[in-house]
């Protein structure tokens, strides 16, 4: 599948990421544990940009209500929401030495394998092989081994590797059961010992804890930020003075306790999320600002295409897509203009970019339609936002199981008159008549559907009696009701409020994920030298704004650098002096294109005194001013001697 | 000891605190958790403000190298640093019906009920009472009831009302012993069933949970973010160029399960912390910024003054307190002066502020001293900063456990010239004569003390032998050597390189008790107006900065509003448009005085085109222009006419 991903120099960029410290494995000198990584100086100074950003373009720019909720959840909450019995991976275990795979990823790291060694038969036998069907280069092949088996050169059968290739592309429409028949038809089984797996067995994946001194008191940390927003959403009604539709959000640290984390940042034990709960009219879901990004031409993969095992996207106007209910409504198609924008704004690679609809089995619980931004790199199509249509799931469960209400209540612009069949009894009969049962009889028919009750009502007109059945109450069984003990007839009523649950649309951003998929957008290795990579990112994003070096290594230099460094600081702006007296100023420059600072300002003697060139710096960084404006109003110097000195 | 509390009228603040959703109890439809909380927008963006603003006085000024580390930490790490054994509280149970206490709050509650009930008694006796022993007012009385008991007036004799007052001023220094003892000497009970308590026994505060899906691997989220820190510290030295000093800082979520949650946001079981680690030279803790605070002046509490049992801060200058030793260094002074200012910038009142000495016992298991920044609120002195020097402690107890070096290696400006003894083997003849002793003999002379190896060598000339036991080896027992086997001399060394475990000088914040501090010294309630209370925020610190009302309710407003707040909010400026037609200006203005919003436009028809308002509002809320310089320009308009509307 080597075309789904981008061709990259991923070992270099590996040992300059652990190098310029953007991350590494957390608790390292012990040792590491999967999925669990710390973010340096530099990858830190990047995830806060994003979230700026992300503040800016959602929070603040949309007016949303920001919440910040605990992460330790009771277990009463998590059963509710139905993550206790649902948000669970299947695992299997290899019979003879206990190793555990994700049933899942194991299926598709053999199947691959097999295509890969099946493709590399056809080409040693000189048949043309298809883009999609290419066998890996050889680190791919090697790394492939560890995962999925050696790769043999095996040509299989065309049905069989067409089969493969269609399981594939849909594999995480197959659940547990699904996933069991796979490895028992193909005998897939442990790479490494060539033993056989169980059956697949479900995961949870909560870390779970206990609160409280007594012990007595189950929690789990939180694997999504939602649920506190939805159980805050009157809250939030309140604090928006009741107007519909609004949004709350969080950014905030979520965990998941995978079976077999993997791939860096893209399947870790604790990340960062950014989600936004929109509340929205379940029978109006418009958008007051859809027009502002309906021009926008996003590509996109449907469901449908998917299910014909085909990987090509659509290319087409948020506008069209909603016309032609490829996207259901219009909050979820303005909301997956507004993720587009924003991943256009951070640096995101056009090209690069899909949205994707989730398959029917792969749909987390409580959705029920889900896109996701998908961003290419070299481990494929990575899943970074979900936007997700809730539904009105989460505020129902919450609601039933508290008793507490959660829905919107809306003065009708014109009260709604209707007619409507009522039951009303007569005091004096029913209730000697019926005795204990009276009570549980008049709820049943007060409560009973208009229809049932107007075959009652026959029957009463009719025969003058009519028989009912209870069940679960106190006075189960059949009890009979005669025509002087009620009155049955039409009533006119007149409603002045409208009470409905909202439905939620949440669009969810995996920050981890985005700012390593930024990361590989962002880096290239310099063609003149191949030692030399470089990162470039957009002035607002990069860790760094700005480096400060000498112009020669004089003393006499250290104090004008440093107050410079003062100076740009306390306007807020993050700079970085490299004066180390061992390293060229070519080095250095080498060294900061590495941690991809977008300006360099190197100090001579009138630098030093010169307030110029903080307001400069500032204003670029800020975008209050552009680096077209600058070489319209300076004279350009060449520095290249100084780069050259290397 | 009402005269350390600050008086306010608490419960409009905390019933402003939730109608405005500053922040309230998690999960609080399912009941709540003591001591979770969950932040509203208002809460939430005044502690996002809180902490942009601690980042830029902090990281970004001071040039920090600010980390982002895991929460979930595996027990071998917080084994290594003494958090499994020593991070606990002291608890004690009642005898009967199992309820469970923290041992050192039980015992203050009920002295302090105690000296109250004295208080009272001396009043009705008519006797002058001093001020640190005036009885609380009903409405406190009532709450101590429920917490040490009933206040009964019963008056103590002298002598013990002035040893309880003397045990309650430095009630932090008893350990779990001395609190049994406390128990047992006064009595004391649990105060709502009258049954006795236990001894007290120690209750770690750590909430534990398992990674992975085999369950195997035990982990705790961590109590605080500092051991992230420290773990990365070589990765650090590394890329600060191997230049000391310097300081890491971390901001994010801790954990602490806590026995007996109380006081709002003051004593939690889940917080976000902002920790500064500043590795420093033991032989050298300058600190090259020192000048720049040293002119302070602050209140400090020094651990001697407490201990006479008196609570009466000296007024100093950090640069006299370090002089005279009262703060041990310059560069724990150096941060006293830095947390000063920043409290200052943010709104804390400068007369509610101390800096109080840590006791002995009081001490974390890692410190050596500690300063905590105090604010006085309602609830007390409440330590908002800690600021501890942790010496080289957790370094050297993570390297020592990992076998990795955690030091600097400092090249020295002059060689460092000695002579020294040394034992070398005559090859030829140790070898053969110890045979597989003679590697564990060799590693025994060569590490021993050079003292030692002077004996052995007076041995040898004197008696041509010695004899030495080993004990640990593979070779243990007495072993003879002889003259020829060994040659010991002085031989002449040169050292180049200086090694150096670094102390830390760490201030800690805790986010959520600053925020309430400054959410009380920023309250206040209208004199003329009961009912209307306001809170004060500063702009940057306010979590809306700008109202926005209509000049009428005139349906024709609406788009010119919207058109504002758009624009605000583009330019980053949080801004609320509040037309609801239902409220008058004047309910307007006072809800968002309850919002704390600094800055409101009323708009008629030409402000709805202009653009000098939102670049003026921008200005204002940067700190770029202040409201003097705008009266200076601007015609002041009376806008009074609508605000009395109400």
């Amino acid at each position: 599948m080597s075309d789904n991903k981008l061709a990259i120099d991923r070992p270099t960029l590996e040992s300059l990421l652990l190098k310029r410290f953007f991350y590494a494995p957390s608790f390292g000198i012990y040792g590491g544990v999967a999925g669990l990584y710390d973010f340096g100086p530099t990858g830190t100074a990047l995830q806060q940009n994003l979230i700026s950003m992300w503040r800016q373009h959602f929070v603040i720019e949309e007016d949303m209500l920001e919440v910040d909720c605990s992460i330790m959840t009771p277990a009463e909450v998590l059963k509710t929401s139905g993550h206790v019995e649902k948000f669970a991976d299947w695992m299997c275990k290899d019979t003879k030495n206990g190793e555990i795979f994700r049933a899942d990823h194991l299926v598709e790291a053999v199947l691959e394998a097999r295509l890969e060694g099946d493709a590399l038969a056809r080409k040693a036998a000189g048949e043309q092989v298809a883009e999609a069907a290419k066998p890996a280069d050889d680190k791919k092949a090697k790394k492939n081994k560890k995962k999925g088996g050696p790769v043999v050169a095996t040509k299989l059968d065309d049905a069989v590797a067409e089969e493969l290739r269609s399981i594939l592309a849909q594999i995480d429409n197959y659940d547990g059961q699904g996933l069991g028949e796979l490895i028992k038809r193909f005998d897939i089984r442990n790479p490494t010992t060539g033993n056989e797996v169980t059956a697949p067995v479900e995961f949870n994946l909560m870390f779970e804890s206990s609160i409280g001194p007594t012990g007595q008191l189950k929690g789990y940390l939180r694997p999504e930020t939602a649920q506190g927003q939805f159980l805050n959403f009157s809250r939030l009604l309140e604090f928006n003075n009741q107007k519909m539709p609004f949004a709350s959000a969080m950014v905030g640290r979520s965990f998941r306790n995978e079976i077999s984390p993997r791939s860096g940042l893209l399947r870790v034990r604790e990340f960062t999320m950014a989600e936004i709960e929109h509340f929205v009219d379940p029978q109006d879901k418009i958008h007051p600002r859809f027009d502002e990004v309906k021009d926008i031409k996003v590509r996109l993969l449907p469901g449908t295409v998917q299910l014909e095992g085909k990987t090509e996207p659509i290319t087409i106007t948020i506008g069209e897509a909603v016309a032609q209910g490829i996207i259901d409504n219009k909050t979820l198609g303005y909301f997956v203009g507004r993720i587009y924008l924003f991943l256009m704004a951070i640096g995101i690679n056009h090209d690069l970019l899909r949205f994707r609809q989730h398959l029917q089995n792969e749909m987390a619980h409580y959705a029920c339609d889900c896109w996701d931004a998908e961003i290419k790199t070299s481990y494929g199509w990575i899943e970074c936002v979900g936007c997700a249509d809730r539904s009105a799931y989460d505020l129902t469960v919450h609601a039933n199981k508290t008793k507490e209400k959660m829905c919107v209540r809306e003065t009708l612009p014109e009260p709604l008159v209707y007619d409507k069949l009522v039951c009303e009894t007569n005091k004096k009969v029913f209730g000697p008549t019926l005795k204990k049962a009276a009570k549980p009889v008049q709820t049943y028919l007060e409560t009973l559907p208009e229809a049932e009750l107007a075959k009652i009502n026959e029957q009463l007109l009719a025969d003058g009696l009519a028989k009912i059945t209870l069940s679960g109450t106190i006075a189960d069984g059949e009890h009979a009701i005669t025509k002087d003990m009620v009155e049955i007839s039409k009533k006119t009523f007149t409603e002045h409020v409208r009470e409905y649950t909202p439905n939620v649309i949440e669009p969810s951003f995996g920050i981890g994920r985005i700012l390593y998929s930024l990361i590989e957008h962002s880096f290239s290795v310099r063609a003149d030298d191949e030692q030399r990579a470089v990162l470039s990112f957009k002035p607002a994003v990069a860790p760094f704004k700005c480096l400060i070096l000498p112009l020669s290594n004089h003393a006499s230099f250290e104090k004008p650098l440093r107050d410079i460094a003062r100076r740009l600081r306390s306007n807020g702006v993050p700079a970085r002096v490299d004066d180390a007296a061992s390293a060229s100023i070519g080095r250095r420059y080498a060294r900061n294109d590495e941690l991809g600072t977008p300006f360099a300002i190197t100090v001579d003697f009138q630098t030093a005194q010169d307030q110029t060139i903080i307001v400069l710096v500032k204003d670029l960084v800020s975008g209050d001013t552009t680096w077209d404006d600058v070489l319209g109003k300076y004279e350009l110097v060449d520095t290249a001697a100084g780069a050259d000195e290397e």
